[in-house]
This record gives C-alpha cells, structure tokens and sequence, in this order.
C-alpha cells in the first residue's frame, strides 16, 4: 500500500528543531520539552549555531550540516530568517518544514503579506510541503510525535483514537477541542494547527485524516474554508468512507448575512450560504466546541441510525418527558412500539412498569441482573425504533452496565443518557464507559442533539446519489455568445435569452425599434401588454420610470413607446437605448425568486425563494452548489418558510412544484457551465403557477464576471 | 419579623415518618436513612404499630400518640390508608404533610383523582398544608432537614447557597437540576419535588423561596404551570426582591403549537402563549436542566448588566473570535473600547497586544503579577462595556486568581470563561473559584447565554413600570351588555359594536332590513360597497357565498341584497338571518391580525401579527398577558418577522404604527374585563394604514365564553 504523502508530516523517521534551546522562557525550548516528554522515539536534531549540544542531544548550526535529510523540520526563527532556513531544508532534502514564527500575513501589513507569499512560492516550487506560518504544530498520538507549545500534552501520553483534530487556531484547537475531547474521555488520532496555511490548509489535512485509516471522525474548528471546490472533493471522500467531517465554522454573523437577501449577489459569502453548502455535502456543522466532542462521541462508533425514531427506557418519569420534549424540538419522536416488543416488554417488566415510549422500567428495576438489557435489546430490536436511549441518574454500576452489553448485542445506536453519579462504586462514572467506546451523555439535550447529527448523517448516507445529470435542451454556446456579446450588464430581454437557452421559461417578448413594430409585436402578443426601455445602462427600469404595464390598444402601445424612451432619455440622457421591448403581461400565479451567483469560496451556488416581501423582509431563500438535480431542487422549496403556499394553503390551488424543480435544475446549470462568465443572475420574479401549467420568468438580470476578480 | 407560612415545612422542629422501618429495600426506610445520614437535629418520631423501636428511635403506633404536635409529617403507607393518616395528623395539630405514596390522580383513572381530590378538600378544610401525592419529598441545605429517599444528597453535607430548586418531578429535579449544580460547585438552599400537587403546588415554593432570604436565585422544573394569575403574582414579587426565576418548562411541542394560528382559539395553551408570558413577566426560559445551573450561577452574584455590550480578554486569538462569533449570533456584542481605555490598556500590554475588544494580551502576559487584573478593571471600568468575560485556556493558578481579584474590585459583572486546566496546580479548578462565588464557565456558548439571560434580566428591572393604566373612551357596560344579548359566536356587526365600545375604529357600517334600507346606507356610505349576510348562524360568511365586494350602483346594491339573502338561504335554510351588512370597502393599507383569547392557564391573552400569509404560512403573532399599555404593544411588533413592513420597507410609506399600539392595547383591555365572559375574539384583517391615518377593523368575530368552561 502506498503511504500517504503527509504519513511522515505526523510519523517522521527523524525531525530537526531550528532555534532549538533549553530555555523553556523561549518557545523552542518549550516544544523541545513537550517533543521529548510526549515520547518521541525518532531521532531529534536540534539545529542553533550559539549550542554544542541542548537536552543532551548533539545540536547542529545548520539544517545543512544534518547528518541525514530529516522528514520534518520545525522553524522557530525571527520572520526575516525564515526563508533561508526553507531552502536550507530543500537543499538537505526535508520533506516537511512547520514554521511557527508569527509576522506574516496575519499582521494585514503589505511586507507580512509579500514574505507569506515567498513561502507559498517556496513549496511549490521546491515540492518540500510547509505549515505554517504562524502555527502552533501538530501531536500524532498514533506516531508518539508531537511539536508543539501546548501543555494540554503535558502528562503521561494518553492513548491514540480514532478521531483527528484540525483546526487554524493553535490554543482554540488544542484546548477547546482536543484537551477538551479527551477530558471526556476520547481518544484523538492527530492533532494539527495549521495558522496561516501558506501551504498545507485545513482541507490537506482534513484529507490526510479521511485517507488514514487510524482516523474515523474529523472534528474541524474552521474560521474560515480556503477553497470551496475542494472542500467539496473532500467531504465526497469522507462520505465514500463513511468517515463523518463536524465543523464548527466561524463567522456566522458577517455582515454579509445581513445584507438584503433580494439581491443575489449579496448572499456571495454569507454563512446561509456556507450553512447550505456544509450540509449538501454532508458536514455536521455544530455551534461550539464542546459540540464537536459531544457529537463525535456518537459517530466514532459508525453506527448510523436509519430513521428519526427513538426509543428509551428510564426510572424518572420526569427525565422521560424532558427528553420527548426536547426531542420533538430538534426531530427526534419516539412513537409507539410494535404490538411484539410491548408484549415483551410486559412479560419483562413489573405491574407498575409502563411499556410505553419511554418505557418507565420504575424503581422496581433497579439491582436486577438483566431487566436493563433486555428492555434495551427488545426496544432496539423493534422496526419502529431507529436508536435506543437508556437514561440513568442515581444509579447502580450493574445497571449502567447492562445499557453497555446491550450496546454490544445490538447493531443499532445505543446511546446512554446518565445525569448523575454510581450510587455504589464512585471510580465508575461515565468517562470509563467513554473510554471504553460507549457514547454516554450527561445532559439530556446535548444527547439528542448527537443522535439527531446521527440521524442526519445516516439520511445523507442513505440519499447520495450519482452526480446530477444534465437536462436536455440546453444550448451553451448560444448562452455563452450571448454574455460575450455583452458589457457589464446584460439587458432584461437578452438574460432572458440566455436563460431560455438553458431551457428556462420566459414572458413572451420582443424588441421593437419604433412604434410600428411595436404595435405588430403587442397584436402578435395579444392582450394588454407591458412596454418598457431596453438598456443594459438603465437596469432598474422602475426607478427610471421608462415602464407601462397593461397597455391595451394599438393606440395605447403607440404612447407608450414615445413614452417610454422620452422618460429614459429623461432619467439618463447619455444611456445607449436599443429600443422598446414590449412583452406580455405577467401571469397571475405565485412570485418565486431564482438567483445564482459564484461565490468567491463555494464557487457556483443557486438560490431560490418565494418572492416579494418573503425574500425582503423574511430572506427566506434556499442555497445550493450548483448543479443539482430535482430532488436537490424540491428539497430546497421545502427548506422555505414559506413552503406550504406551493402546496396550496386556504384555499389556493397547489402549484406546479415539479415545474419549478426543472427551473432550479437548469439554472443551476447555467450557474455551473458559465461560472467563469457570470458573477450574478437574478429572476425576478418567476411566476409560479398552478400545477400542470409551469412558470414564466417575467423579468431576469444577468451580470458579466469582471476578468480578475474573484 | 413573622415567620413564613411554610418556614417549618422546611425547618421542622420535629419530624414523624408513618410506615417508618429499617428496611433498606422499602422506600420509608431509605427516606429514614437519608434523614439521620443528613444530620437532622430536630426531633424524629418513627410511626408504625409493627416496631418498638426504628433506628434506636422510639416507635408509635400512630400519629395520635404521638408526644408533642409534630412540625412535619412523612406518609408512607397504600394509597388507601392516606386519608385516615391525614385525619391523624390534623387530630395531633400537625402543620405539614408530605404523602410520598403514589397510586393518585398519575394514575389518570376515576378514582385515583377521587383520592386525590380528597387529599385537596382535606387541606383545605384542616389548614394543614400537604405535599404529593406521588412525590419524593424536599432537602433543606439551611435547616439541615431531608426527607427524601434521593441519592443525590448521600455523603457528606453539602454547604448550603443562596440558589433554590423547585420541580414537580423527584428524579429529575433532584439530579438534573440540584445535583448538576452542586457538581458545578454551587451552592443549594432548599430542593422541593411536589409531585401530583393536590395542595401545595410549584407556586407556593417558589414563593416561599422568595420571601426566604436564604435564597437569591430559584431554578424551576415545571411539568405545567398550575395557575398562570399566581405565576404572574409571584414573578412580580420576586421582581420586586431582584431575584430572578430561571425555569425549564416542558412542554414545548404540545400539538396546540402546531395548529393554525390565524384562529386565536388555537393559541391557547400553545406553548408560544407561556413563552411570551414567561418572558413578559420576567421569568428566564431555558431550554435543559444544566442551563438552569449555568445561568444561576451568575444571577447569584446579583450584579445586573446595563446593556448587552461585553468586553473580553484572551491570549487565545481563535478564542477572541469564537465568542464574538457567537456573542454576536445571540446579541452581545463588543464594541470598541473608549480611547482612555485603549490608552490604559496600551500602556499596560507589550507591544504585539492589541487594544481591540477582545483585548489579547499575547503570551507575554502569562505569569506576570498583575496584568490580567488590571486590565480586566481597566475595560469592566469603561462606559461602554456592561460585562467583562476574561478568558484562560491552559493557564497558570495565579493568572486566573488575576481575574478573581478583578471581579472583587468592580461592580459590573466579571465573568470567567475558563476552558482549560490549571497548569502549575491539579488541585486548582473552575470548581474552586465556583465554590468561592465567582462564574466560571468551561464552554463558550454556556458562557454567552448565562451572559445573555442576565442582560435580559438586567433589561427587564430597568424597564419594569407600574400597572398598565385603563385608556379612555372604553364603555364596559356597553360592551357587556351585547355580549349578554348574544348567544355562542356574535355577528360581525355585534363584535365590531364590542370592540367599538372599547374605542376601536372600525368601518362604516349598518344593518339593512330590505333593498331600500340597503341603497340608503349605501349611499350614506358613499363609494363601493360591501354587502354581506348578518346572521350568528353563519360565522364564515365567504364559505356560504353570502357576500358581495365593490357593489357600487344603487341597483348593484339591491341586487347583492337579493342575492346575498338566497345565498344564505339556500347555504343553510335553518339559519336566523338579522338582515344585510352594508359596509364601506375595507382601505388599502397592511393587513394586521389581532386577537383575544382567554387561556386555560394563564388568562386573558392578546394576540398581534401581520395578515394574510403572515399568519397563515409563518403564525407569526405575538402574545402577552392582558392589559398591557402602549409601550409593550410596541414590543409585541417589534417581535414579528415582518416588523419592517410596518416601518416602510422598499419604498413603501411607513404605518401608523402608534395608531396601532393604541388598538392593541384597547384589546387587551377589552380582554381583560370580559374575560369572564369572552372565550375568543379575532380581528382579522385590521387594516393599517400610512402613519397618522390610523386603523381600521374590517372583520371581526367574537365568540362568548360557555358557562362552566375553563
């Protein structure tokens, strides 16, 4: 089996530390103690010219001088010294060099920035792979190798896991998820802190994580996703391994998410978006850190619930009803069990004891060899129950215990919620179970928020499908000859051409050059029409007051298209008109909103909403990675608030859903295909109509990617 | 000073258990063990005619020969023989009873709610107060008094604080709720587990807790609330003594908050009527039993944030940004520092600190002897910061000791948020400094939500205002007089003739008897009409078609006349027909919902939320406990979604948003007075109209109270 490419980032046969010291004041000497006190067994090379020797190790001048080439090399040098240093590693032929000093990119000065850049310039081109700058190191508990200041590794080692850590942050990775984590009783696999990323970023070793078969869980502390598209390869990897990704992402609360909604160039980087993509692709994204423990906890065990459906046994009644309380807040129900497993649990169970979900067990069940288990195993063994959840408080250690062997016995989740302490043996709590691999939680919410992930991550495992496919009757090169014929912003009539060439339904409409043709437009049109100017200068045709609605005679048509141009020529005199479009008049239906934009992270992403005051004052709007398919699409509309209006609320006929599904799918396309071409597409509204009847794009605005941006 | 009605409940001079026995497998004789393990030092008077002696203590056959009058007595006997102990017990001139037996009114079977009811007449007939049936007795830290089988309080004694527990339920609320906090370091002064209440109830502790100045914080598991008036009185009390309430209240997702919310009658008992209560009167709603204990451990410092402005200070960068992150997403935020404090802060830190909020003060900071201290009081010392949250991850003993100090020195909250260990002493832990009465939080979201709950308490104090004065123009004898002269639902006509009396505009209307009549009102009227049928007996006029819109010609009208009147008839030939509405068009302006119900629970409630889908699709409304004045009303709008529709969004002309308060707060009013003989009332649209122009109610409907409902 080939090794992975950064196997010896974390596991180096030998690793040399330059401005290696004793003073533990210093920052090298302190990730010297902590490389030594963890137990690395490799051979150690430290590396200053002012030492013969530091903690008894022979100490070398130069990465130079090394008496052979080490797999990793850390850098604690002034931010100057930094780049020789680099090329001394590629000269001697390191494979990996973790800078830790600080002074680059993050101090927002132009010289942090241009000394970042050489770096990222130096991997590339020399292929040694570099962390840093600005980082706080790595710990494999698998390898015994750590290098890093953080005393959360003080102490005896503690034994590996099979959860790997990532993060940006050095005292936020280390502490709020790592030590935490382990404070809990689990076990990490790798721990990496990656700051600047001027080479290695949090996806490469996110990747390493998925890819190494020590690790089955990665907690993420992202603040920010360094490229979209990958990270989507990333989470496709991990999802083809079953190996859960849960991300607690900040920057939530950008002001970006509070821009106007109407607007899809607005939603460019917003976290609704950020939040929409992380679970298309199958990230559990949590609030805080101690969620990422609380939630892998569960997921280490690669038990994954089919279904919402949980049952639980318990000997407070009140614990029973805080936790159905709170599990219909967050999805979770417990329904009735099968006739089979209420007679079962009749004949187990006393007189008082209810067989109810949850199944009060009552005081009578306490101390018995084996009524826990094989409540648990009956109720886990029923088709209506996709997890099980036995709750302790006060309790003995022998029936704690029997949730333990149930868990074994049992193939579906078995996740233990015990409030309080062992009545009977105060060293059995519920770290042993966790260290033992037994999920156990000591709040009732916290518990149901991980069997819920749970859920959700089972329901995304179950529904992957092969990518989207294409729908017929698309037209690209028209659609992409259309946008390179325009400048900036394309008109109403030519974005609707475009979307139309992607098979997208638009108001009947054409472009007359005077009055005459005007009239035989509105008559091929029939019914009053709406006239309005048609100027990629004046794209808010409202505003300039160059718009008629309704017009209803040839006579009628005739004074709206004087009208028309004279208040354009009015509203911007130096605009370039290119005639008067009259198009039917909007059906009456339901106003939807359409949008794609490319997002600087996520690249090509579609939205979509219900229009008018929903997306104005609510922003209820639905993202996506573009493209989707219709099941995508429909999931999207039932995201909205506002879905029920689609079915038909009061009265109002259902509309047509599977129309408008076909829309969001072709203009993901669109989004997709022209990625590079376009930087923002609106359509609104869409009207929606009744079912069977479709939809019609009443108005459409496109604009042109600029070259070099974003 | 008097003693409080309930002190000897708690602080019993003496104590008789009846059932009393040394058998550790039956519940009296666990209840027994506790009581001496607990160290009571008051008199124990063992009940039960099989035993001389329990515990070396004499034993007696029954209550009556008991030596003196017992402060409190425990019953453990069959649910039949309750009764005949009672008698004892009010025979002997005992004060108190708690019956832990079960087998009562839980059982939900006739005659378990029979004894139950007994039980009830009992105390009130006697004055002696009991507890239960079906519980699991209470614990009093202050009186060192326990008369509860729980585990919880094994060991030895636990101090004694300022934080009281109050529950329904025994299991949960002894261990999730008192046992958690006394685990987290605090302090409990009385825990009290009242089971089926058939006298006293959560209300009555909650009120002795209270008046009690042992305990500044009480923390609530509630099932239900047994009666929302006495909830009200006693929120207002503990207002009033600046002691909060913090409350799990169960029930979240009962099916009333699922049904539709366009119909009032649908709002009672929803659990978003007790939210809105809860909040209204101060009470602090939290989500699971550990947030009671986080959240109390910083209200029983009784320091009031001002405002929801945090400073915060770190040597962990990614820390800074995840709890402005989150602050942010739950409404704290961290404004700039005045420039004295940047100043001071300048010249306490080094040179790589920043001055920013959150203030890190870079690892330069670690060890040194005063650092943290003073620039936690420089920033709790600025006019724009209301709590200062210092935050330590692997830290040494004396840097965190640095923000204990701090929080000594200043008045405004200090609040330390401590995710790591101690680095130079295992024996030093956020459970020290808890136990010493600082808050120390290990999770940063926990942290900002006790922060958050405390602002909003703070928040609440400061703008606690006297009773809501009764508006003018309101004619209650008018109004109660065409509720009498009605029967079940009013007319439309009858119940804008109500709210009128309460001085709420509504359109022009009168009741037609024939054509003639009808072309006169119209007329009168002036413009389009609408014409709809009058008659109790058809509440939902647009169903039966006995309506008509924009009639606006003398023979339109006689027309819709006619034809208003056969629609009816033939709708439902039965009904009793009072004539035809005739009534000016509704005006265009915003829809508006308002609504008055009457809650099983907790009594008049108004109801306020935008028309149309608003309430449809969102059930966006907003609910408070009636009367309210003009200012709460404000709040109520301020609450819905589509708020900013009111205040003019996309070009739209702001509302008479005063006009508005005023109707809402005739409402309540209204609601208030008649709720004795109103069940329900929906307005529904009211139509508001541009600021200054007012309201108008277009449709109303009242339905009375039947006698002997609820």
């Amino acid at each position: 089996m080939k090794e992975h490419a950064l196997k010896r980032f974390f596991g180096p046969s030998s690793v040399a530390l330059v401005g290696a010291t004793e003073d533990l004041d210093r920052f090298a000497g302190r990730v010297l103690l902590r490389m030594t006190q963890f137990g690395y067994q490799g051979r150690i090379f430290p590396v200053n010219p002012r030492f013969e020797s530091v903690r008894a190790l022979a100490c070398y001048p130069s990465v130079r001088n090394l008496p052979e080439a080490p797999d990793h090399v850390g850098i604690v040098v002034p931010a100057a010294a930094v780049m020789d240093i680099l090329e001394d590693c590629a000269l001697r032929g390191a494979r990996f060099a973790t800078v830790y000093t600080g002074g680059f990119a993050e101090t927002g000065t132009p010289q942090g920035r241009a000394m970042q850049a050489q770096i990222t310039e130096f991997a590339r081109r020399t292929g040694v792979r570099v962390m840093g700058p600005n980082c706080n190191g790595m710990v494999s508990f698998v390898d015994g190798f750590a290098m890093t200041t953080s005393a959360t590794i003080a102490g005896p080692r503690k034994a590996p896991g099979n959860i790997g850590v990532v993060s940006q942050s050095g005292g936020a990775g280390q502490t709020n998820v790592m030590w935490r984590a382990q404070e809990l009783g689990l076990g990490i696999s790798y721990q990496v802190s990656c700051g600047n990323s001027a080479d290695l970023n949090i996806l490469d070793f996110m990747q390493f994580m998925i890819d190494d078969d020590a690790t089955d869980v990665v907690m993420v502390l992202a603040e920010h996703i360094p490229d979209g598209a990958r990270l989507l390869e990333v989470a496709h990897r991990a999802a083809e391994r079953e190996k859960p990704i849960v991300m607690v992402k900040l920057g939530r609360t950008t002001a970006g998410a509070h821009a106007a909604a109407s607007h899809t160039g607005a939603m460019a980087g917003a976290d609704a978006v950020c939040d929409a993509i992380l679970r298309q692709c199958g990230v559990i994204r949590v609030d805080d850190c101690n969620e990422l423990a609380e939630v892998a906890m569960l997921l280490r065990t690669k038990r994954w619930p089919r279904g919402t459906r949980a049952g639980a046994t318990t000997i407070s009644g009140g614990n029973g009803v805080l936790l159905v309380d709170l599990g219909a807040s967050i999805g979770i129900s417990f329904p009735e069990y099968s006739d089979k497993t209420k007679e079962c649990l009749a004949d187990l169970l006393p007189k008082l004891a209810t067989t109810g979900n949850p199944t009060d067990v009552t005081n009578a069940a306490i101390g018995k060899p084996d009524i826990f288990r094989r409540c648990i195993e009956t109720i886990a063994g029923d088709d209506n129950i996709d997890a099980a959840i036995p709750i302790f408080t006060m309790s003995q250690a022998s029936d704690v215990r029997q949730a333990v062997d149930a868990a074994k016995a049992v193939a579906k989740p078995v996740v233990v919620l015990w409030i309080g302490a062992c009545n009977d043996d105060p060293a059995f709590t519920q770290k042993t179970l966790i260290e033992a691999g037994v999920p156990v939680y000591r709040n009732t919410l916290a518990c149901l928020k991980a069997v819920r992930a749970a859920m959700r991550y089972g329901e995304f495992l179950m529904n992957r499908r092969d990518p989207p496919a294409r729908p017929d009757g698309i037209d690209t090169d028209r659609a992409r000859a259309l946008v390179d014929s325009a400048h900036g912003a394309l008109t109403e009539r030519v974005s609707k051409q475009l979307i139309a060439a992607y098979g997208m339904r638009c108001t009947r409409e054409a472009l007359a050059r005077d009055a005459d043709e005007a009239v035989r437009i509105a008559r091929e049109i029939g019914g009053p029409v709406a006239v309005k100017i048609e100027s990629a200068d004046i794209p808010h045709k409202t505003e300039s007051g160059a718009i008629r609605l309704g017009v209803a005679s040839d006579t009628a048509v005739r004074k709206a298209f004087d009208d028309v141009l004279q208040a354009a020529r009015t509203y911007q005199p130096e605009a370039a008109l290119d005639g008067v479009l009259v198009q039917a008049m909007a059906p009456a239906g339901t106003e939807i909103m359409l949008g794609a934009v490319v997002d600087p992270v996520y690249g090509p992403v579609v939205a979509a909403g219900l229009g008018g005051v929903y997306v104005e004052v609510l922003r209820d709007l639905a993202y996506r990675a573009a493209p989707v398919d219709a099941e995508q699409a429909r999931a999207m509309l039932r995201e909205l608030r506002g879905y029920e209006l689609l079915e038909g609320v009061r009265g109002g006929a259902p509309r047509d859903i599977d129309a408008l599904c076909d829309q969001i799918v072709r203009l993901s396309w669109l989004a997709h295909d022209l990625r590079g071409e376009i930087a923002e597409l609106d359509i609104n509204p869409l009207v929606l109509l009744e079912r069977g009847a479709g939809t019609c794009a009443v108005d459409a605005l496109v604009v042109k990617r600029v070259a070099g941006e974003a």
